[in-house]
């Protein structure tokens, strides 16, 4: 049987491959069981500093699975329900693991694949990729937290746009948009973000933890609150072999190492 | 006596026309009785797809009636709430109707002429159209949810100088800030916007209002929040004939036809 | 001693200056008491229409004092946590002022210097100056609100690269990005702030004060509370003498005199 995510390893970068090569990886059932696995196996790994997840072949993802989808009306109200935590599990799965996460993508993200491309921290992608909101195209509407994370960086007008008629727009324009941190040619996506990863894991591991979690409340989050949540992480970054190391590295003009203080 | 609002249909589209253009679409007190009625009623015609919303003449609309609001000091607190509610129900009926409506911009959109046009689901705007904060200019501050619209795409820090200053922005710059769907030339905005409804009339319907609905929560939602709805109209959509017909479609590389699943 | 912080007055408008140029105006004890106290005095003298805060010789500011954080360790969380408490209350400060506050930011903004600036109701940067989210660099996690005041304009995506690497992006960027109101050439941002500063002087007053508390509601507000907020400010400003002086200026078609109904 084929494996629904190959994993990788380059230097401390964890690399997932969501592999369903056939169907332009489409999403499996595999998919929703291996992708959080494979997440917690690299959140509790010391070696691990980074992970990128990427598309078998020339591909991230292209959505749920039409055939299973199309069998769904015949089940209860409560049953398909059921049936869409598989999504959001890995969609949290992406958000709470407390190691930061690279979408690398080629040749395109539509549907869910889109929400999973958005769910992850940083996002590179090749110039001629395309992302689709493709769900209005076959009679369904957006889910895994879409709409949620196209509003945090597009205009609800736009927003409306692209869910209402499921049109494609390009690496190109997403990154105009602000939402592409790498944007490459065709067939560079994954090493750029492997180079991408792979300088985050000379960073200080416990202090990237907070800040991703910082990032992930930033939206439509209250001043007072954030600013809570800021002072909380603040004080015990302060009390980390992190600060001092950092601290002290700054003050005698050296590079820091932090690579030696991550947790065994 | 001049009606207020102009009620027209292309096709699927109904337009409706704030007819003011002596005093260049300023908001009329019919305006406030007429366009949520006439929204009402496009909502109820099942020969209507999607709406265009648009000014007689050259002009979208200037704002309030100065004449009317330089008597209301004369009234007391809770009497100059009550005239407030007017624009409300205006505003929040664009935002409940649940079929698109799309604003067609020429000359300017002014003041509350400016909330009634950032109200809509997507805006089309001729370059040269100007877009004004303008309250300011006369002592006034913003309303009709005018200031939640601009946060949900511009900064705080561009945000406050509209709003302090008052000063004319073009369609270009509200283009290029990420507010306008379509960019014309001088006079071409109506027969776009017409042609982008027109699209629209051809998706799903009760998918379309759902993807409404999911649009003007997506912004300041709690991610857990707008995962959680956007399950709840994944699940109708899963049950709906759209969706049958549009996964059957799909499988067998024919077009959908959903016009024939409209309520009727 | 050298004072922490220095004031002018130009015309209506009052610059404030963080004085600590032999540490690139590195954040003091001083500018924790001292610019809380000087914008307070700016909101009680009914001379002063607007502010602009600078930093001393060609940089806004370096952000913390490195060798004081250094100490923090030592403390317990909860002495950490009240020390944060001197950044919370100038960041409040300058949030809840009820005049507008511009920074001017040459050379760069850095760590807290980069909260302080993006705390300010408008930004007003030199083309070549640098923002950082330094932080990382130290180990250190982000404070003073900087992870909301960023997601106000940028994507999470982008907002977790600026956190994670502490990269140096340029006014030039910031400009691109939407957070900067005028971008200038090297050395012209505090002159270019206090003519946009004047230009605010000659506003109603209490509106811009309305105004400035609505922009700072905007953010992840639910539609309905801010039309509520905008109301409430509307009614009032509605009994104003700012509205009949600018409503009777505006149909006379003359120049509107604000600065004649300031508050004594």
């Amino acid at each position: 049987m084929t494996e629904a995510v190959l994993i990788r390893q380059e230097g401390a970068v964890r690399i997932l491959v969501n592999n369903n090569p056939a169907a332009r990886n489409a999403i499996t059932m595999g998919l929703y069981t291996g992708l959080p696995k494979a997440l917690a196996e690299a959140q509790a790994d010391p070696e691990v500093g980074a992970i990128v997840l990427t598309g078998a072949g020339d591909f991230f993802c292209s959505g749920g699975d039409l055939k299973q989808l199309a069998t769904r009306r015949e089940l209860s109200l409560v049953q398909r329900r059921e049936k869409l935590e598989g999504l959001h599990t890995l969609i949290r799965a992406i958000r709470n693991c407390n190691k930061p996460v690279i979408a690398a993508v080629e040749g395109g993200a539509a549907g869910a694949g889109l929400s999973i491309a958005l769910a992850c921290d940083m996002l590179v992608a090749a110039r001629d990729a395309f992302f689709s909101v493709a769900y209005v195209k076959v009679g369904l509407t957006p889910d895994g937290g879409v709409t949620a994370f196209l509003a945090e960086f597009v205009s609800r007008q736009i927003l409306t746009e692209l869910c209402l008629t499921g049109d494609r727009i390009s690496g190109e324009r997403l990154h105009a948009m602000g939402a592409v941190n790498r944007l490459t040619d065709k067939g560079a996506a994954l090493t750029e973000a492997i180079a991408l990863a792979t300088r985050l894991t000379t960073g200080p591991a416990r202090a990237s933890a907070r800040i991703k979690n910082l990032c992930q409340h930033a939206y439509g989050a209250d001043l007072e609150a954030q600013m809570e949540l800021e002072a909380q992480h603040m004080v015990e970054s302060q009390g980390d072999d992190e600060a001092a190391e950092g601290i002290a590295a700054f003050l005698t003009k050296r590079a820091a190492n932090f690579v030696a203080l991550r947790d065994k």
